[in-house]
């Protein structure tokens, strides 16, 4: 069976390796799609981001969804044929953060396609994938592209819980990317009143207006569009950062309401904040990683048709062009999530 | 003028009053609709509830919309023709409980047809209102039937703010009346997964499923419909308690998760409950009782489509024909909210 | 080696066990000193509570301390010697309230001495007790008393962090047994300003005193001694329902203040009770059951002396007169915690 | 009367006032004690910090007690004679954050000698003073030093009901300034376990073991000693940022457990953070400012010994000697809170 693995920068190479069959606990899965996701197309640019490369191959991917092509011993719940989610999360579910509740903060976890670790923790973009049946939610009524966006679509729910109750507040969401409209979804599920969605692109503004964002602008045509929102010290009960780009969070602070919360979920390095409006507004700046429980709900969600996820697919590409597919994830002027049809 | 006045059980009547100006920060509205709520009905049918007694004639009404007529001096942001949703809610702003925000709990307010403090609160079914700028919220989109829905949204909205982060939680609502069917949307609103309703009527039932509830269970045929929900110590997350009706609420508690949260809105008097299954599962019972800033976001929600309260109106009546409103009002087989027309 | 079981009501024997090794994991533990609890008197007196029933022989006991006489296979951070807290909390780890980070709702639970499931979990009274290594928290510089006394220590810690944040707060504590007088001294330590004890012994109310009570209130002899707290709507934030009597919780509910926050520890049955008030005043009324991570944290804090647990220990009495302090435990007039030393 | 009055940098003059009576719900104040704060210090030193620069002469101080003189008009609960304790707080109790309870945000805030507005809002260093009867609190049994010391403490205990429940947490105190050392005190009255302080000052540090800190570290000296707190990505549960320098709270940073809270108190300008570190942890950096209903808190707390900040107070100098007494509280190698006593 092929796999798609990145090498070093730009070095993305369509390689095979042994299909294995599903041990005790586990199913084998007949991919159907991988979406590309914004970690991978730093391996893909980059060969890493900030301290973490790559030092050996890696088998990209995690967002993904397939078939089940078997069944290991003393799994119950799933059968042959159905189409199921897998969630990258794989925690220990023993050290202490797991026992605290804190999957995603597991000291073990084995997250699909992360170079953090080394040996790397190999991902799932390859035709046959073998999971843990705990990894795997049956996601009948969805296509294979709605499955597989469960994976974006859970770290965006995971950040609204952590923003606490949303119900008739003020939204701004910076960084229009994936995330970024997963986020406007979320906060509207959620009960949000007013969201403002701000990007350096058009065509994503486009989208976001489109995933319900009141308000779109362009910050880069018009660096002081935010200023309207600063008066009586700022207007948003929330932000979602979703650039990780130091100029927009820096923008957003200004326009937080006292009391606020920001909610990071886009990876930067290094950043230089106005500590004093923080400490003055009395801000409350909290970061947002992966995810776990709420992978499941994601599914439901969409099952239940309270979140649709269809229109941010805009590409698909088979598997032997996958490398266009990454080029084309590149192109934020007509590119918002790119998935991979392995099937 | 016309008012509607309650003199004791069952004496109802349609009274002259003396129309007034507004004063500095005051408005005079001309009464498009007002809402028929369960206090409204208790006052009817009983002359009060529980040690609440009518001592004096009192108008009744708290859920009324109308277009303003005249704006007293110092108002701002208000014009005549405007149509406005009125709150009830009148805290006195300067009080302990005012001052830490919680306004509801105001140790002086005046709720519009309150029969609490003697001399009572009168109310606002009067065909000319006079009220604070401050409790008006522009309606603009909004039927004033809509805008009159305002107010019991309200209670929902507060409740829901209390029941915390409801992001694909498992919701119960006991009492399909009005204030249920809110809750249902405002649960939905706020992004719960999974609701089940119960009540004792099918019609009212009905309309659950209507306004979104997935499961619909009349309690009355089925009295152990709820049992499936018993495993593992339960299956909800978040109960609202919406018909002030002892053996719903026992019931609701055997079917709560461990640490989940049940929401009373239902007014009732003394009830017998199994504490130790609160105890040993640590669930956690909290009042809610009406709103106050809730009441504008109640409109902005409305005016964005986010929640459709109109389908809840079942029957609107003249103002002459006022007692024949409350007696269909009393009839929860074929009437959900009965809206009076004032003009 | 010699145990402590119960066969009925008043049926109390002193009754010989095989002595065990540790297994994988484990430690073999020569106990130092047992706490009785009101869970233990509740078997002795009547057989069991509730529907919770005596339905075979069982060792009592779960306030236990003790000095490690050998290590199992695989065992570290544990020398033979060294005296050790048992925590009886002995969740699986598995459950899905478990891996939520819930571990006291445990679906699988074998909490030592308790009669709930069939067959019963046997208890800790015994001379030799194997118990697993992550029950045993070293106590150095503690005695073997005061390290029992972290079981129900932690039982109030687990009842203060559910009550949130208590920092210069009004708390009331119904009920001046063991658990009432402890939860005082939590409620101090979480930074509680004014704090008022009642019970309807003369004997626990100086001991509340003794343990940091502003005020003391006999409510057998002074039964509106609490009717001063009722202005403004109320006092209390906070309420530590210790007794499981009504009674007790009827009048405390009409002492707090709007918002309050009722913490019911007290194991009770049925409760009548006036939810108009509860509904009105938004008080949360929460459930608070055992602890697990507590613990640890209650050993160290005595070991710190933060907390200072000594005075409540009124009489230890050897293991060949348990039945004796059994009869002593239940008189409120003159012991509170009576210890059994078993060496 | 005499007044203290900043005009630039080291500029500092003792200047006549003329001496004012109450108005309505006012009373008058014979000084006894004011405490230099921080933000005294940077007008005495640089005329200002950040944007905020004096432009017109202001008098300095905002930690002042004194006797009651004279009193106003309507003026209950106070009498001639009195200690009393001024809160700085000045709040208009009208505008948005004020009706959400949320004082210290209040939009029209008058605390005493702040340059922030202009004209500038004098303070309270001056030998007689008229405040609103509402900012003073009755400080019955305390010195007016400590009386005085009330601000300070509310500051920290603001932030420390803003960390949420502490419960036998672990605590990172960086800055062992004032607002350190009181930080320290609050965390452990809020129920800490173990806390930690840094400072380059062994003066200070020494102060930090004495106000209870089980350990005290010189990061001046030893710059890896917060390293050993790193593993199992670290183990601090809350940090009060108490420095304002951006090398304390970035190492702080690397040390803070995953999900942990930290409590921006020390004022600061720009700072480059790693925010990879503070998204991938998921810590949030809640600022923390001034405080409002507290100061009644911090003098009850006193008042019942629950907590004694008399080490904290190292100097007192007469009014005339005002300016030494500023240079004296520049030096952290020998002085804590210096104090001017005024009568």
């Amino acid at each position: 069976m092929k796999s798609i693995v990145i090498h070093a920068a730009k070095d993305l190479r369509i390689e095979e390796q042994l299909v294995e069959g599903p041990g005790p606990g586990q199913v084998q899965i007949k991919l159907a799609t991988g979406g590309i996701c914004g970690s991978d197309l730093h391996y893909f640019n980059h060969g890493g981001f900030g301290t973490v490369r790559l030092k050996e191959p890696m088998i990209l991917g995690h967002e993904v969804a397939g078939h089940i092509t078997e069944i290991g011993a003393g799994v119950e719940g799933l059968q042959v044929g159905q189409l199921v989610g897998v969630s990258p999360s794989r925690p220990c579910y023993q050290c202490k953060y797991c026992r605290e509740g804190m999957h995603n903060q597991c000291l073990n976890m084995l997250f699909y396609g992360s170079a953090m670790p080394f040996p790397h923790i190999q991902g799932a973009f390859r035709e046959v994938l073998v999971a843990d049946a705990t990894q795997c939610v049956v996601a009948d009524g969805l296509t294979s592209g709605e499955a597989a966006m469960a994976e974006p679509l859970s770290v965006t729910l995971h950040a609204t819980r952590r923003a606490g109750e949303l119900l008739g507040k003020s939204v701004l969401v910076t960084g229009c990317g994936p995330i970024g409209l997963l986020s406007i979804l979320a906060a509207r599920l959620a009960g949000a009143d007013f969201i403002v969605a701000t990007d350096i692109s058009d065509f994503t503004l486009g989208m976001a207006k489109r995933f319900g964002a009141d308000i779109a602008l362009n910050t880069a045509k018009f660096p002081d569009a935010l200023e309207k929102y600063q008066s009586k010290k700022g207007t948003f009960d929330v932000l979602y950062e979703c650039s990780g780009v130091q100029a927009a969070l820096v923008a957003a602070i200004s326009v937080m309401r006292p009391g606020g919360t920001i909610m990071q979920l886009g990876l930067g390095g290094e950043m230089t904040l106005p500590m004093m409006l923080i400490t003055s507004k009395e801000l409350s700046l909290k970061g947002s990683f992966r995810f776990h429980s709420e992978y499941k709900t994601a599914v439901s969600l969409m099952q239940k048709g309270l979140i649709d996820v269809k229109p941010l697919i805009t590409h698909a590409v088979g598997l032997a062009e996958a490398k266009a597919g990454f080029d084309l994830a590149n192109d934020r002027s007509r590119a918002m999530k790119v998935q991979i049809a392995f099937s």
